[in-house]
């Protein structure tokens, strides 16, 4: 039951692990003045700004809950894992610190240099360009047949400015960034036949394989004191635009013809489209609410900005949100999100 | 393949898992002015003391690797999982900030309230202890029919007086806390038959079920500046003494007679008991180093401190560690510490 392991053969397995990673993060580019200690010690050391607060998020991927080893090449795995974590940094305008990665691995797969590696390229890459350190993690063998790992982000912003689900007011102007629903899109056709994936495709055009955090746009959003509140849709509009009028206790108006849908859904029926735009979870685009009387720019940081609806008066026993059609018909939002794979 | 969700359907499973913590961490009495947001928002927001360092680890604690849900209590398993991360803090010399829990459990055990409540008083009772508040995290259904957890400390430290494991040089003496091998014995006589255990037996006689972080000693160690490196033996004493050699590039001798031997050992055989105290694992001792001109009291924080042996120079090609026999024997200490469960 409880058994010995020799250097030698932890060497092969756990230690192995841990050195392919420490060994990628040392060459992956990424110096951060803030990372006073990296891997290799009980615990990393960070000095964040001096009058700043430190934010901190922690997100599970689990194989067959988040994602699918036969549809999600690695690289994509490595990539959404971390961007899960950037993207509810870049929903309260923090910069972000350090991530920390705890990763169990089946024995087959922690034996399969290729996936491990593509792993590794999504992950790091994404850290490097967002200028992100690994700064630790814990690494296991897997119980089951499942690559399990859970994310850990840290970041950082002027004391008592971070956005929150809380702040929008009764005639706010309510906005989202980029396109709605490409990545329910994209899931959707992954599901019908697994990706016939070129390592070389921009990622951009795969907002489900590869979706971009928008900490430039958060980060503007709270540095120019737009938002009055702010959230990162992970969960699909209808569910997370829920949250913030829970949070500020107001309700919300959304027209649909308001709506940036996004181009992969040219060619889906009406019906499917409607789901993804409404309840289609992963996009991460930034779903933000701002005073009627500030002028948002069209674009912040290379991303679309739209108006989409407003801020209203929560009434007792009435919805939350109400969508308003292009004919002008008003009906309940209700949140519906994805729950991802099952 | 991928299913939707209604919020109805959601509240039975997620969000009411999700709601049982966030209830029970209300009620919890552990309130610091260092947390300005907890669970809630996109992020938890923390606001360190001025001046201070902040200190990271992230713990895995998976069922069949570091604990099974046929020998260990739920109360033990929430134990567990948040001492291990505080042990990391307490081996830095680190006031703990707060702790962030990501939670995936089996559907079946998701809806065993007793298991539940059980694993949250565990936890709960030794972050209350503790003084450290459950901030934030993830939920998830687990893939397969195994527990997960993974756990993320923070805590603060006055900048640049962190304990690391480099910093001992040749001369210092090598201590550690309380007695070594508890958590091996005990944790063998569980694999033979689980555990009869009544929930309001002391604690501090269970050093496998409920191991005590050594906060207070290495607070203390640090703000008197007592030690010149530190680690927490989670491996054990010939695995984590080789990890203080290696980051301090110096080699040890350990005095077997001078070792503070479990009195849960006294039944062992003489080799039962070398294995547990030289390579037994999950003790959660600290171990650390000292210039020998400084005086090392006896007691700190209500712990023994005990002088087990000396740092050395290390010469090219001889053994990191070597073990001095009652009967001045000298042989080498391989790094051989426990792979905990199977």
């Amino acid at each position: 039951v409880k058994q010995r392991f020799t250097h030698g053969a932890m060497k092969t397995g756990e230690l192995a692990l841990i050195e392919r990673i420490r060994r990628r993060v040392k060459t992956s580019g990424v110096k951060e003045p803030e990372l006073r200690l990296g891997i290799g010690d009980d615990c990393a050391i960070l000095q964040p700004p001096a009058g700043h607060e430190v934010l901190v998020t922690t997100d599970f991927s689990l194989e067959a809950r988040h994602f699918r080893r036969d549809r999600h090449p690695a690289r994509s795995v490595g990539h959404r894992v971390l961007a899960r974590g950037l993207s509810d940094l870049a929903a309260m305008g923090a910069e972000p610190l350090a991530a920390f990665l705890s990763l169990a691995l089946p024995k087959d797969v922690a034996g399969d240099a290729v996936w491990v590696d593509g792993f590794l390229d999504g992950l790091l890459e994404l850290a490097e360009a967002c200028g992100v350190p690994l700064a630790g993690g814990d690494t296991s063998e897997s119980p089951g047949d499942a690559v399990l790992a859970d994310i850990t982000l840290l970041g950082s912003a002027p004391i008592g400015t971070s956005l929150r689900r809380a702040g929008a007011r009764a005639g706010d102007l309510l906005y989202c960034t980029g396109a709605l629903g490409g990545a329910g899109a994209e899931l959707e056709s992954l599901m019908q036949k697994p990706a016939q994936f070129a390592e070389a495709t921009v990622q951009e055009k795969h907002p489900h394989l590869f979706p971009q955090p928008r900490l430039g746009v958060g980060w503007l959003l709270r540095e120019l004191g737009l938002a009055s509140a702010c959230i990162d849709m992970s969960d699909g509009l209808s569910t997370d635009l829920a949250h913030v009028c829970a949070a500020s206790e107001v309700a919300a108006e959304v027209e649909w013809g308001k709506l940036p849908v996004s181009p992969l859904l040219r060619r889906s029926s009406p019906a499917a489209r409607e789901r993804a735009v409404l309840h289609g979870g992963e996009d991460y685009e930034l779903l933000f609410t701002a005073s009627a009387d500030r002028r948002v720019p069209r674009r912040l940081a290379g991303v679309s900005l739209n108006c989409i609806g407003k801020i209203v008066v929560k009434k007792r026993g009435q919805p939350k949100v109400m969508l308003v059609d292009a004919d002008g018909k008003r009906r309940p939002l209700e949140p519906a999100g994805w729950e991802h794979l099952r």
